[in-house]
């Protein structure tokens, strides 16, 4: 499939896990409808809970997967199925699941890159105390093309990009709950320039303030179009929406995004709850990398990135 | 030296070789007198013209550098000096020479990644039919810090930026002409936002519209916050200012910028003549790697950057 819709479902998420999947399955059920062949969603993310939303997906015991798996089959599209808190051996992974159109699940990425940051009297988060982190990164030929999987804090190696680009992959997903900065920081300065928000890709924010620095300089993290247009593929990401009403501190930052390989937004969210929607068209990877062919251009000869498991496979 | 004052010199420039040295001297030695210690100023960028700028460095025949060299001494201050086209060998090279406070040259760097674009019927650029390729990256030790530098394309390669960080620099310089868009599409939109562009890091931009989406989701690369912020070090960036009445199709993007350890942008400048002063403080790279600690989240069990002239050292 050279030229297909992609739709990023950017859910309103509770603590009710039925509430969630049922609503998860009418979005996605919707988006296919709507003739999406590709989809992503996502899940709530609270340190203190997360453990015991685990599900066993080797076991077959996950009714999130279950759910996917069959509206996978049933419409007949390739699903990223989101990040949710996967129990196997013993241990919590974070783990995103690519389910083909078959409903069979062809890929499991479990993050690789744990967070942790530590602003004393500000915030403290370590991911370690709950998840495992992944052993492989994770590239999969699907019938919409070689995608390659991150979850969240993976986003801010471009190593892993670099890895995915040089093993071919056209799309990278990076299903992501990201924060806005505690208090009000961010949110103030969102509602006096929206138009400011919308320009960006700006689904990636800072997760505390800097203090230092007033608002207009600080907080806001773009994943760079110059990064994304250095890899020549596609981006999408996937928040889920942001609930103001949410007692924790950690506020999603949502805008779900998909950005093309000149490193520009094909479409995105607010962080309202929303279906966006937007296309891929691969053979757009190809000229733009006949246009500007950043790959001759870079030298081999004084930097090489090693992809160990490639090297010792 | 662990805090001090750097300025960004970014000069109006013409094709007149004298005036131009003659309005950078004043505009560094002002800077000095402010209490500047680190200067980077920029110089003309036009394909036709350039090999008929290039002075011979090492020959001592350069009224560029020598002038940079009497005010460095002068005012016992470093100075990173742009970008000139350099004569060596019967070949051209794109070079920055970095002047300790003893007015000698300690470092210089040739740009290693030329930049070449092919969008037919819109740009074409090829700086091979002009420029060689510098054959190592720079890093080198001042009384102001470890510094690398890049010129210009150097800058959309992050396995540079990387692989200085690997060799322990503090800051990065990249004295750059980035162009805007040819026709309207930037500048309309500068005009028309200027709010917008106040926030950005946007010394970086887009090197020809892209006719296939609008200008508010186009044209405008910024180099990430998230990519600097993942090196946790400074990048300081130095254009030349843009001249609105220029003939030249390639239009100066200007955007001077100092950007800090967290992504955060420090201080920075329009299109127009200015000199940007900010402050470096380099405990804060300390502080930043502390409390987000990201070389030990990478996975240099899955991926690692071969510095291969260190290897091969």
């Amino acid at each position: 499939m050279q030229k297909y819709k992609v739709a990023l479902c950017q859910l309103s998420v509770s603590p009710d896990r039925d509430r969630n999947i049922a609503r998860a399955r009418a979005r996605v059920e919707a988006a296919a409808d709507a003739g999406a062949k590709l989809e992503i969603w996502s899940c709530p993310y609270s340190m203190e809970t997360l453990r015991s939303y685990a599900e066993d997906i080797d076991g077959g015991d996950s009714a999130s997967i279950s759910m996917l798996s069959e509206v996978a089959a049933a419409r007949k599209i390739t699903v990223i199925g989101g990040s949710i808190p996967e129990a196997a051996s013993g241990k919590v992974f974070n783990t995103c699941c690519v389910i083909g159109p078959d409903g069979q699940i062809v890929a499991k990425h479990r993050k690789l890159h744990l967070f942790e940051i530590d602003v004393p009297g500000d915030i403290t988060l370590k991911e370690s105390d709950t998840f495992t982190g992944g052993q492989e990164p994770t590239v999969v030929d699907t019938d919409v093309g070689r995608i390659g999987i991150g979850i969240c804090h993976d986003i801010r190696f471009p190593e892993l990009a670099m890895l995915y680009r040089s093993r071919g992959a056209h799309l990278i997903c990076y299903p992501s709950a990201f924060n806005i900065s505690t208090g009000q920081l961010l949110w103030d300065l969102m509602q006096k320039c929206r138009y400011l928000f919308m320009q960006l890709s700006d689904w990636h924010c800072f997760p505390f303030p800097i203090p230092l620095y007033p608002p207009t300089s600080s907080g806001l993290l773009t994943i760079s179009s110059t990064e994304i247009s250095w890899f020549q593929l596609f981006v999408a990401t996937c928040s889920p929406a942001r609930d103001p009403n949410a007692k924790s501190d950690y506020m999603i930052w949502g805008h779900s995004s998909l950005i093309g390989p000149f490193g520009e937004v094909l479409a995105t969210a607010g962080h309202e709850e929303a279906t966006v929607i937007g296309e891929i068209d691969l053979s757009m990877i190809q000229s733009t990398r006949e246009n500007l062919p950043l790959e001759v251009q870079s030298r081999g000869d004084l930097y090489r990135l090693v992809d160990v498991q490639r090297v010792t496979d």
